[in-house]
């Protein structure tokens, strides 16, 4: 099958160099800006690969909403398979995307747009085939885990950990996207999306990152042998869904707990077969290539359509259940921020597993 | 697709009941010995499935070496596709199943033969088509992982847990390949195999069970934090593969550790995506049927071949870099066993991250 490949950044080099070796895969052309010296056609204008009909499916490794949407769209309309790592643009286009993937009779998938090398996508497209799936959740924010885990192993404070992020090239000159949790909350989206048959607003699932995080809440959370991680979790409820992303406490001897670095750890839950777990590197050009080529190798073995065939719908947000306005949640309970200490007291001593008067006693240094 | 089934047991009422939800697969035929009131045709005689050309997949769910042998290579040279999720006869005509299935052009499937509903032995396969995967490792058993986590939890002698774990139906009558660890390394050769195009002989591999395993050893484990587990572990070493199945030792602070009752967790290693681990069901009607399932919606939506097209080859079983006889591995090194406490000494020396006066002393008990 041959490739047209938009881009040629850690994601596009590495991908480009494991379809070397796959005899049913071929990248055809680039579309690059500057000339990279490859084998391949190299192009600078993307109707280049629009116009090129022995390219059959288009592989998207650019980034950002635009122009990939319009790239994007216009390869599906043109009857082309695409092959996405770009969680933005489908998050934000999920319907018309999918739509038009199904309308054109050709495949749509964005596997490494979840989870990095975790089969994560393509299992829950899996489940959802047989099974209902109930809840979605886990840890899939690599830079936040990265400094979630130094601010535990370390005792340093959030603003010198992401100084030191940035200079590793794991956080971004702008990290606003990480660590407010939106990137997570993206990938909870195309998970729910998914798993639910669904249909979400990024904007209507309530985030709260770890920007505020302090060294007195680490150290809190240690004293108590708990540690915290940013997760990400959607629940089905009726009719509804039920989703948040934000600081939550493991006891240390979890999985959760014990998942560091750039690790991702996401889980999911089924009537039938239960919960599976599923763990690896969430980042990283070698892993998220290798779930660009999975997706590839299963269109060109025949895949069809999108993960499920399964019309979408939207489904409001619904955190009934929960607290109104939290802010921690404690390992399968919630530690709330509440407006009022009495609130808090009130709340924690429905809520929290976690001795409420301990916890009220660090609140004013940390969690109100 | 039409499928022929063969056996109606726990896996095969699951598969059927899972089946009627599916549009695009039918089960047309049951081979069963008493008739079970279905929609489906019954039949008593496997030639009515063998000749019926309108059945194109044949899933085997009757266990044991033969007749399912005889079936499912009868079956493959009629072109017919398999799924199947017996271990045995997989594990035990390897070379012979996956070269008829290439033969006859048809696919031959055992996603539910290791690991229960775990996606396991399909992502060896999707990630063996892109990587090289170095290691696979983990509790392959739920029956001995059953009785160990008891063991733990309760402080009860193993023979008591055997009992127990047979009148719950968690173990068989004769317990022997369960307890003894072949079980386990029969999955083990499924995973090595497909992980390495390897054809590796069960017989070959050293494999200790947790028979002997006494109150004793999970007292002195429990008291330094750490806990048994039965491990399957399978590493390519050059042209050769140092395997084993033996109890190993993990703090109590690590995955493996919490992973109990009947659960399963397994990882792979590979150069360019790392190390990826999966968890869930490791046993049981719906998780099991849920795998076969899987295999035949991949094989409605045309997959082909067995997991990959590479040849196999036979390498040899090389546990030259271990110690020469051990009975227990901890946590990343070994603790062995010898014919002396001077030997031992001398090996713990070596080898073993933890004490090894402290383990010494509890040898008499448990050990030597």
């Amino acid at each position: 099958m041959q490739i047209g490949l938009l881009g040629y950044g850690t994601v596009g080099k590495a991908f480009y160099a494991l379809c070397e070796e796959q005899p049913t895969l071929k990248v055809n052309t680039l579309l690059t800006r500057r000339p990279r010296g490859l084998v391949c056609r190299e192009v600078s204008s993307f109707e280049e690969i629009l116009n090129d009909a022995t390219i059959e499916l288009v592989v998207e490794l650019i980034g950002g909403i635009h122009p990939a949407y319009e790239y994007i769209s216009s390869a599906l309309r043109a009857k082309k398979h695409v092959v996405t790592a770009n969680k933005a643009v489908v998050c934000a286009y999920y319907r018309e995307l999918v739509n038009l993937a199904a309308e054109n009779g050709v495949c749509l998938r964005c596997t490494a747009a979840a989870g990095g090398g975790i089969p994560w996508l393509s299992s829950i497209g899996r489940v959802a085939r047989m099974d209902k799936i109930t809840a979605v959740e886990g840890i899939l924010n690599g830079t936040t885990n990265y400094i979630l885990s130094e601010m535990t192993a370390r005792n340093a404070a959030y603003g010198e950990l992401l100084k030191e992020a940035q200079q590793l090239g794991y956080a971004e000159a702008d990290p606003t996207d990480d660590v407010e949790g939106y990137d997570a909350r993206r990938k909870l989206v195309l998970s729910a999306n998914l798993a639910f048959s669904a249909l979400l607003r990024e904007q209507d699932i309530p985030c709260i990152g770890i920007s505020r995080m302090t060294v007195a809440d680490i150290a809190w959370a240690r004293e108590r042998g708990l540690v915290w991680k940013l997760i990400a979790r959607a629940e089905k409820k009726g009719d509804a869904v039920s989703a948040f992303v934000c600081p939550t406490l493991f006891p240390a001897a979890t999985p959760e707990a014990q998942t560091n670095g750039s690790a991702n750890l996401v889980s999911l839950y089924a009537g039938r077969i239960g919960k599976q777990s599923f763990s690896g590197a969430g980042a990283g050009g070698w892993p998220t290539a290798s779930n660009v080529l999975a997706d590839c190798l299963q269109i060109a073995g025949g895949a069809a359509s999108f993960y499920s065939d399964r019309e979408v719908a939207p489904l409001p947000i619904c955190n009934d259940g929960e607290p109104k306005t939290w802010l921690f949640r404690s390992y399968g309970r919630y530690a709330v921020r509440q407006e009022t200490v009495a609130d808090a007291l009130e709340a924690f001593a429905a809520v929290s597993e976690i001795d409420p008067g301990a916890l009220l006693a660090h609140l004013p240094y940390g969690m109100l």
